[in-house]
């Protein structure tokens, strides 16, 4: 199946906005088998987005077009493929009253002529409901039935579940995978030596293609082949699963906070966290998962020094000593964290984000990642590389994976390391 | 002049990378007149970077093609460049030093062939130095000078000074700039007021293109004329300024954030945050700007009821008669927070984020907003659609656009609405 993305919109060619559409598609297709064979971005403009789509189906069999439905005079893209598949406009009164009643319950004034514009379906064309937005999903086959265009809105938060929800169940009926896939995510190992040990893990297996991709939290490994070498497949999985051992999240593990999370839920203990220059980033990523509430109590972003004495009861003294960014620091906010509120697992977190407050001896990345199960307290010391906000991911990532090394350890399993992927 | 960019790389079409150079360039080029007509993001495959180059040069006067330009096998750009403009691949002995050089002084082993290919030059073409990597950039003119192939490395941290610094005052010297712009950012008013009302403010006024791009803390407001058309703008952008009032961000404020610091600062007050289902969410996106050290004391994310307690002072009483969201809730946990803390403005926020936790009465989605200003106070309640993510994005934009009104309220301005933009 022969898949093109066809992005629309003047604020991704003038970097208003950075299409982090196309990542998710492309790696939700990547996924289950299938790929993107090109993408195009264009502009708000009838004439250009009507020769894209038509250019787009001489060469592919679906065609996925990414914004313009919106309620606004540039947004196009539904005349566009209209005239394209031959597939007139015509008002869907459903289509109409659901776009009425979410825009109702927001208590956001109809505007009649916009909610006209966003009912207007071509021909053949089905709705894809748009949970979180107005402009609804359509799925439109061409007249022949040999190819369908798939439009849907731009907003990520609208984009998103529409295509992962509804769009790829809908691709994957349509056509069986072109490769077999298998993964693997790995934590707190640097890129080049995980591919170094895959490749030590799987000399000898032919026939497989190899991907990585650093992610924040972790080295993901991607193995594929055609889809009749499951077995190998499998097998090689196996072979990588022994070579990384307590590196590899779990098959059920779906992040290392699930990974986290399931440690502590089984024996009932509870999170907290105490952060300076992640300013809340720790936990915020913890409590983006579902669930997390049966774990993490709570968190104290003490940004400004008279907080961490506050909060934390660290101690002046401390402070000017060895100032904010120092091992006794993070020390004492985990102490303090960990003493006044009682829970059995806990992450206290300061160092210089950047891009000021930096000295000489304490340069802009260097991060005290304090970690503290039952009894157990360490202090880590990393310097990270790059500006304010890589520092700051780096900072929350690489604490969340000590934190899952730390109760990996308290397990009795064998202790892995700990370096953040990207 | 007519721009086309030309995204070369399979990793970018798995969804393993986001092409954030794409926004890079287009943002350089929209500031300073010029637009990106058009973007293709492609495999790594020699006959479709041909055929692509191709048809870009049928349809643009400067191809910008980034990736493809390393030393593996799969990087093609340089040969099928060369074979469409018939210019032949030599072997350029001065970049081959550069790049021996480069690579010396960082202690890599060198590959003589890596080496070799990065050397390769097409015929006419003159180096742009690569400061962060081995692969020179390349000016390469068609033979009839009438179009020029620019070719760059993919990875950012190449690709962006040697955009900045090198290609865009080439192209600069190349045509005059084809639009002049003005922008902006409105805050609170969703997008389809938003068009109505730039509308009915610039009804008369003709030879104005204007866009619109939904954010989700603001939306944007574009407008753009030909060059010689800059004081049209200027006064169309006074009529905006007027119509929205106190929703549009000043000049100088690039953000909800930046606008919150600027009131604070002014004024010498601090801002502390207390969070339950947003999680740490709003403390981060506050402190993910620089500087904000100046003003953001800290936060207190009290995700279990008993931290509310403990943490804030919130009654016991209050969350058995009321529960963990409720506006009396809400309130308790913004007065425990200043009262305990001594900030002159706060943030108290507590909700349904889902899946879990909903009851009929208490639906996903429903979130009470405290916001305190000084002596005053004000719960707000939203409904907001979506799923987790979507709900805590939401909470996040809502509650800071929420205290921007109040800080501004507070200046003696008037008030402005608050929905989040999206």
């Amino acid at each position: 199946m022969r898949i093109q993305a066809i992005c629309i919109g003047t604020e991704l060619l003038t970097g208003h906005t950075v299409n982090t559409n196309l990542a998710l598609m492309a790696e939700a297709l990547d996924g289950c088998g299938y790929t993107v064979a090109c993408e195009v971005c264009i502009p708000d403009e009838l004439g250009v987005i009507r020769d894209t789509v038509r250019a787009g189906l001489a060469q592919a069999d679906v065609v996925v077009t990414v914004g313009g439905l919106g309620p606004t005079c540039d947004d196009l893209t539904r005349p566009a493929v209209a005239e394209v598949l031959d597939a007139p406009l015509h008002f869907d009164a459903a289509i109409y009253r659901h776009i009425e009643e979410y825009l109702r319950r927001r208590n956001v004034p109809l505007r009649c002529e916009a909610l006209h514009v966003q009912a207007q379906v071509p021909e053949r064309a089905t709705a894809i409901v748009n949970r979180n937005g107005t402009a609804p999903g359509l799925w439109c086959p061409s007249a022949d039935g040999g190819h369908v265009v798939v439009m849907l809105p731009g907003p990520p938060r609208e984009f998103g579940p529409m295509f992962l929800d509804d769009v790829l169940p809908r691709l994957r009926a349509l056509a069986p995978p072109d490769v077999a896939r298998r993964g693997l995510r790995v934590v707190g190992v640097p890129e080049s030596i995980v591919e170094e040990r895959v490749d030590r893990a799987l000399a000898g297996v032919s026939g497989l293609t190899k991907a990585y991709c650093a992610r924040p939290l972790s080295v993901d490994v991607r193995l594929s082949a055609s889809p009749d070498r499951a077995a190998a497949l499998d097998a090689a999985l196996e072979a990588l699963r022994a070579e990384f051992g307590p590196a590899a999240l779990d098959a059920g593990e779906a992040s290392v906070v699930a990974s986290i999370g399931r440690r502590l839920r089984g024996r009932g203990w509870r999170l907290a966290t105490a952060e300076s220059c992640t300013g809340g980033g720790i936990a915020e990523a913890i409590t983006a998962e579902a669930g997390s509430s049966e774990f993490f109590a709570g968190g104290i972003v003490c940004y400004a020094n008279d907080w961490k004495t506050a909060q934390l009861g660290v101690r002046p003294q401390t402070l000017a000593a060895h100032g904010a960014v120092s091992p006794e620091t993070a020390r004492e906010m985990l102490d303090g964290l960990m003493g006044r509120t009682g829970v059995e697992a806990a992450i206290a977190v300061t160092g210089i984000a950047g891009p000021g407050g930096a000295t000489p001896e304490k340069p802009v990345g260097l991060v005290y990642m304090a970690i503290g199960v039952r009894d157990r307290r360490e202090v880590h010391c990393r310097q990270f590389p790059g500006n304010r906000g890589t520092v700051r991911d780096r900072a929350v990532a690489t604490s969340l994976i000590l934190l899952r090394n730390a109760l990996q350890e308290s397990d009795g399993a064998e202790p892995a390391a700990a370096t953040p992927a990207g």
